[in-house]
């Protein structure tokens, strides 16, 4: 269950993929480094391509029921889009099963496959599958994005304000399995306001922000005060590291912050963006402003136990 | 190695997944059922989506030269878009690794990644990593082809000539982690005549025309006098039955077939194609002809061990 080590490792890795491998190609927009990679699309629009993989042991139990597991395997795939401005449009699935059980396994698993390609409208069109000891899913997702409602994670600049779309910590007694990525949110940010940098809370509010904060060159400061927590957290750490929250994490200027949760409100059902931070120019990473006042530093993705 | 008996398995998990999810977005011109998904693209072209998995233990063996397994990875969804007459562009690489030897593992794997990436101009724009037992990577592979161009596999009509791009039997003694996929045939064989169908040799010559002939509704006569036994094959089992060639099968009208190889022998440097076998309405199914005239059925791939 330690998705948090396993994704400071993938962005050693992929950095080192993304370091030896210069992109030529003008047509590539942005390529390995945000949540999605971007490759220009028909008339106005973007391609958003990106892949998720799961595996038993590391993201999900043995023995989990594995209709929820694909749920989720589709379901990441999905909130990365969303990160972007995006909308999914069409998934390929490969998928590695032990020998046992493997028609019952590979049917509960298509079946979540199915439920959140269903919700998001996705056309499943592809996949292959092998043999593995543990089962492994492995979900590429294609969406698109009209080229002004791209978001990508280094657009903040100093004074703009975070917000979070909803309750962090605690997604391990079972939100990782079966969250709802935030498209609606993000369609409806992008269609209405100029959202400067977005990211999704994959590994937890403290890493992301920082990985956010990096992507602009500026700092962010989070205020206690200010996080929802949500009720299975075990406390704001639980809120701060515990990861696969998949809310989103993203910047608005101060002005657009100001009229955000007005225009919000007149959605049908309503929406709600709960503010956090803001960024800043003074220093480098993330520090915590505590309800007694005292800011201190948080730690960011420097460090690897893979 | 027995991806002759993993592909067979695939085959009835993708077939599961196609008929679960009924395909009605109307951009998706080719959902699951050909070597890729086409969807629509930008202008007169085409997008055509592949992913391929391999792992360690079935489709190679542990402790393989991991750059040749990385090289192989890319390979063979590149054949996939070739055999749609297409060109490669953007790839992403999922990878699970053992945790033992991680750098270096992934170091090797992304030297053989980026090997075949560059000689076929693809770009690497993305990617996932993950921890796994045995070592598992899966390319999801993004190309194109102009809309005049794609090539199905179901369009052959009776009394077509069916070629194949270079010798069959024995990849396993080595070839099948260094094959060439044949896209400058493809892209050669779609410039200059109405490919009618075409697959690539993943699963063995017999299993492929079986394939290519069921997508037809058609049957296939192969002769056994002109199959092209590569110098590593143990005979003409293996180079019906070995896998693993990636050499293209592909339909052509017999009058086509006729200007095809003086066309090609004009090509710098000169290409060459080998007629195999002709396609017929008198049956379903494969059947060899052999050099005493004696014609007998081979089997389809109506079985499976998993």
């Amino acid at each position: 269950m330690d998705s948090y080590l396993g994704n400071i490792k993938e962005c050693r890795f992929i950095h080192s993929l993304a370091s030896g491998a210069k992109i030529t190609d003008p047509s590539v927009v942005k390529g390995i480094g945000d949540d999605t990679a971007v490759v220009r699309g028909p008339g106005n629009k973007y391609w958003l391509f990106t892949v998720d993989m799961l595996a038993e042991s590391v993201h999900f139990k043995k023995g989990e029921d594995l209709k929820k597991v694909g749920y989720k395997a589709m379901a990441v795939s999905v909130s990365d889009i969303a990160s972007m401005g995006g909308l999914p449009r069409y998934a390929l699935v490969s998928a590695g099963f032990p020998r046992q059980g493997f028609q019952e396994k590979a049917r509960r698993l298509m079946s979540g496959l199915r439920q959140c390609a269903s919700r998001y409208g996705i056309s499943i069109i592809g996949g292959d599958t092998n043999r593995s000891d543990k089962l492994v899913v492995d979900v590429f997702l294609a969406g698109e994005v009209e080229q002004r409602r791209l978001v990508l994670r280094g657009g903040g600049r100093k004074g703009d304000v975070l917000f979070v779309t909803g309750r962090l910590g605690g997604s391990q007694s079972g939100r990782h399995l079966c969250f709802q990525p935030r498209v609606r949110q993000a369609r409806f940010l992008t269609a209405h306001f100029k959202v400067r940098a977005m990211i999704d809370l994959s590994d937890g509010l403290a890493l992301d922000a920082s990985r956010l904060a990096e992507a602009c060159r500026l700092g962010v400061i989070l205020f206690e005060e200010k996080i929802p927590l949500h009720p299975d957290a075990a406390g704001l750490k639980s809120a701060l590291t515990d990861g696969e929250d998949y809310e989103l994490l993203f910047a608005l200027s101060s002005k657009d912050a100001g009229r955000l949760n007005a225009a919000a409100s007149s959605q049908r059902p309503p929406l709600r963006f709960i503010p956090v931070g803001v960024l800043t120019d003074q220093f480098r990473g993330v520090r915590l402003q505590r309800r007694d006042g005292v800011v201190r530093g948080l730690p960011g993705p420097s460090f690897s136990h893979f």
